[in-house]
């Protein structure tokens, strides 16, 4: 018998006799709990508490409150991780309870008898008293959205630029690809340049925190300032003004008659990812024997001839490498994420909700989601981010009018088939299918769509090369390409800067596109926000968007009239905007010619009115048998008696 | 009192005491009864017989046959035609009956008291016994179609070739414009050619009479070799060899294996249609204010916010000038152009049916005219030309899965959406959504479709640029996209002449792609039929073609099997195709380079294989882990354990 034999024995007697000594005192370590709180009143009674401490694996949960009642306490391959299953009956009230969690601890030092410490720790959760009224009030196509980035628009805190804590310190705004220390005070004191310029919402770029580390990409360092790496679900970042910050925001843009819309990030988190730091288990990400990207490919998502590699190298390869991948079909990677989702808009009341990476995330993990936060916020709009190959394929993402295997629940999609067609029929001669023609096609397949007015439409985004760049800095087709967006169907979108002309600089990338607001920042030698600041080519743009955007505020027929669009001919598309209160005629000329047409075609819409206002000069024209349209021209007319 | 007062007096007291001579006698003049005869056992007891004769309207219509009924008889516009509705019980037997007619016709000389002649006519008409089988095989995706025109592929009847008294009479080989003599005999004479090939469906351009006067088009006359202006819907055009030749082409066809498919014409006939050149009523035809061409665009079909003036243009409007648009709401054109439909399959047998100018017809009655082929024929195919703009387009004008207004019902259509494709996985160097990209991308959207593998595939036909032209003449290139037609899904289709590498000439028009195929016509100095009179190229190429095709007709998997296609990377596209018996591996490498590709990504489809034999050189590979691409080149491998 050696040793080891005889030291088994003596434990295996001393816990068959229970001749442990026991102590109490022992407290259990808890870091986190979350969701941060919770409601009373929900739809749905249940609520899934993930708990984080140093081995609290094996802890009892005991909840003495009213109307709680704990389920099950779910243990996982990390035991560093507790997910307590609750649920909170209809008659429960709003207030504080304890959770209180016991282990008995076994602890042996030397060769003494084992000593059994009874560990506790009682925690606090609170129950709140859900709002008022309903959060989510939604955007529709009555609204105009202005997406800016909360770290390039502008600083109304420099006290918030940087932190010596945070993985990346470099805020600096000479580098395009580190921080530059814009936050939501700074949004906050632009309320005024949003509601003149006509927009009603504002799409931020992700505002949670994004703890990452400088990533090298070619050799560039580059800072995680865009948002898109969440390092931690329960706070917005501190150099953007943190929790305190985004809810005065939404209170201050609401009580401004702005609505907010949050940019939600479910397929990835950052590499920094509390979470991602000590996994709950290996499959709370997915796994691969060695890395493996995204393919970003659709096709094998709706492809009734893919292989599942392919369909799982586009789902679950990462986006990039410093961006791991969640794995959506762990119920407990589900229930964190859609309980997130409903925390956000019941705590921030933001608006609505952009879906980032949409197609990339598990669908039917999607489709449950979706329905949660429509079951507890129905005006809430949902908008994902499908930037794929065609119009079938992005009407397969949403809510569409295909008979097929999955049927997705998502209500709206950035427009990006449209986007494409808008830059064709901006920058292609006239033709059979080329030119104004793609706008007139790509709509005219909206029958594969639920309801293509959910659509969001757009010139460029944060991922793109500037509008005004990508036309040439035409400003003709400027004006000919924000009248169709604005008067089209579909909720439009703005990107910040294009209403004052902004442009890539040189090599366009993410950074060049992604430039200051000029006046946004202490110390900048132009101030864009106001007239005297900017150009009499900025203030023509500026005016040109205000205008529009105002009337479209005022004309329903805008937002929710009916369409009626007309083939093209000879480079001439015209389309009507119509209700029983006003019709609205849009005549795009897309020559570089002038060119005169005969209305006689258009006697459906047109049948009964004899005149017209002309919306962008305030021109009336006293007969419209006949209409002149200047080379490269959008005009818009309403028509009168 | 004037004289013409005292006249109507004397008529009137004339009828009233019945003094007017009755006379018997006179013979009514019938020049057509259509459909020429019909069948019993059809499924749809009714029949509406079309009876043309010099002012017939108000004629009795007798008949004594057992099983024969009446219901109507139609007058219309044009009192030179009546509209016979008939029933045909389940228990009427075949035989010839009589139909009576009768009319009463009152004439006056002069002064004299008019004259009532009842005119009479008997009529025969033939109701004979169904065949004992049921017409109309169909195709499926195990046939191999070669669409050729009669006129420009073998001049079989050297008698037939011109007819005084015919609108056309200038049968001219020297003129690419004019007809050239080829006629069914001598698409007779080549069967054994079609079966060496592989061939196993013959798709013609229409055979039906086309009467037309030459056309004038800027300068160049034009006759109608082509077939598509109809001037007799139950004659078989005599320069082609009539009724007689078709009946037999179909006969000698299917006794060595070979279908025959018609080119159907619903849309419009020509100019010089008897029906046309005596209009039964205006609105026999759709009728514009000043003539009015159709915009050829599909969108305005399809588009939630077309107008009704461009849906009108779209549908209405006419072809060509001198291509009369028929009015199928008309009742009567409706019913004619289904019986004659109906009567082509039942009369000739043949086992398909193309649709011309599919969705310029009314779609609700293309509806009815197909369920009226697929209720007597279950097992005809019928496919439309729909040549459109976009995927979704495409499978709106067929049977589909979207949940939309209107639903087609027809079965396929000629994919010029894969057409396109494969044009630029050709012509394209591989890119993001380019090149061989782009057929995966299509292939991947067939979720739109009921059934993807019903629609005719091809490389080209009579109305494109010749398929050998469009690639450059490259024969790497020629090869992979034969490769790809005869082991994708779907139908293939081969045009005349690509298997012998014809290609358009110069000034490529309609004309320069239906040259004669070489050897076809008396006194050709050259005859690609054999071996020995075509070129080591040609030769090459037509025993790829045979080879494959002759691969295709024996392999179940090919046409019946699964297809699974992976994401093209690299430039290499591998699909497989696959049933119970085999499994086929497709890689084609799109570079200009010879590639290797290590197979483990495929291994869904290829674990349990360890070797292959490759189709298309006989080499057997003993290792199939790794695979070495030819520079543009489509391995054809048969997996082996």
């Amino acid at each position: 018998m050696n040793k080891t034999f005889i030291f088994k024995i003596l434990i295996f007697l001393s816990v068959i006799c229970g001749d442990i000594n026991s102590v109490f005192g022992q407290t259990i370590s808890i870091d986190r709990v979350e969701p941060l709180n919770w409601w009373i009143g929900m739809k749905d009674p249940r609520l899934q508490l993930l708990i984080h401490g140093e081995n609290i694996a094996g802890a009892q949960v005991k909840i003495d409150y009213p109307g709680v009642h704990v389920d099950k306490v779910n243990q996982v391959e990390n035991p560093n991780y507790l997910f307590v299953d609750l649920t909170i009956s209809p008659d429960c009230r709003a207030g504080n309870f304890s959770i209180e969690l016991s282990k008995e601890i076994i602890s042996q030092k030397g060769k003494r008898k084992p000593v059994k410490t009874l560990a506790t720790r009682t925690l606090t959760y609170e129950l709140k008293p859900r709002a008022t009224y309903t959060k989510g009030q939604g955007v529709t196509s009555a609204d105009f959205i202005y997406l800016l980035l909360p770290d390039r628009f502008s600083n109304g805190d420099p006290t918030n630029d940087t932190f010596k804590d945070m993985a990346d310190t470099q805020a600096d705004r000479k580098d395009p690809f580190l921080r530059h220390g814009g936050d939501l005070q700074g949004i906050i004191n632009h309320l005024d340049y949003f509601k003149e310029l006509g927009v009603t919402a504002l799409w931020l770029n992700p505002v949670l925190e994004n703890n990452q580390p400088l990533t090298d990409e070619g050799g560039a360092k580059r800072s995680a300032y865009h948002g898109y790496g969440f390092t931690d679900h329960y706070q917005v970042d501190k150099r953007l003004g943190g929790n305190a910050a985004y809810k005065k925001l939404v209170e201050v843009a609401h009580a401004n008659g702005l609505k907010i819309i949050q940019d939600a990030v479910y397929n990835h988190v950052g590499i920094n990812h509390w979470l991602v730091k000590d996994l709950p288990s290996a499959d709370w990400l997915h796994q691969w024997p060695t890395y493996t990207n995204t393919s970003y490919k659709d096709q094998p998502l709706v492809d009734p001839y893919a292989s599942n590699i392919d369909k799982k190298v586009t789902s679950d390869g990462w986006f990039v490498p410093f961006l791991p991948d969640l794995n959506q079909t762990n119920p407990f990677v589900a229930n964190y994420l859609i309980q997130h989702a409903l925390w956000t808009v019941e705590y921030f009341g933001i608006d609505a909700w952009r879906i980032d990476t949409y197609m990339y995330n598990d669908l039917e993990f999607m489709n449950r989601c979706n329905a949660a936060l429509l079951e507890e916020f129905p005006k809430l709009h949902i908008f994902g981010e499908n930037w794929v190959n065609s119009i079938a394929n992005q009407s397969y993402f949403q809510q569409n009018n295909l008979n097929v295997p999955f049927k997705s629940n998502l209500p709206g999609s950035c427009d990006f088939q449209l986007q494409f067609a808008i830059n064709d029929a901006l920058n292609q001669k006239p033709g059979w299918n080329e030119g104004i023609q793609r706008i007139y096609q790509v709509l005219g397949q909206d029958y594969l769509y639920k309801d293509a007015s959910k659509l969001v439409t757009f010139l460029d985004n944060h991922d793109m090369d500037r509008y005004f760049s990508v036309i040439g800095e035409n400003f003709a087709k400027y004006k000919m390409g924000l009248t169709f967006l604005l008067t089209t169907r579909g909720i439009p979108q703005l990107y910040y800067g294009t209403e004052i002309l902004m442009k890539n600089f040189k090599n366009p990338s993410d950074a060049e596109v992604r430039r200051d607001f000029p006046g946004g920042f202490p110390g900048d030698s132009e101030n864009k926000f106001i007239a005297k600041g900017r150009t009499a080519a900025e203030n023509e743009a500026f005016t040109f968007v205000k205008t529009l955007a105002n009337y479209r505020k005022n004309t329903s027929a805008l937002h929710s009239g009916q369409l009626m669009q007309f083939l093209p001919v000879d480079g001439v598309y015209v389309y009507f905007r119509y209700d029983n209160h006003k019709t609205v005629m849009v005549c795009i000329n897309s020559n570089e010619s002038e060119i005169e047409i005969t209305t006689e075609r258009f006697q459906e819409r047109m049948a009964g009115f004899a005149s017209a206002k002309n919306i962008l000069t305030d021109d009336t024209l006293t007969s419209i048998q006949k209409l002149s349209l200047p080379p490269q021209s959008a005009v818009v007319l309403e028509l009168m008696k």
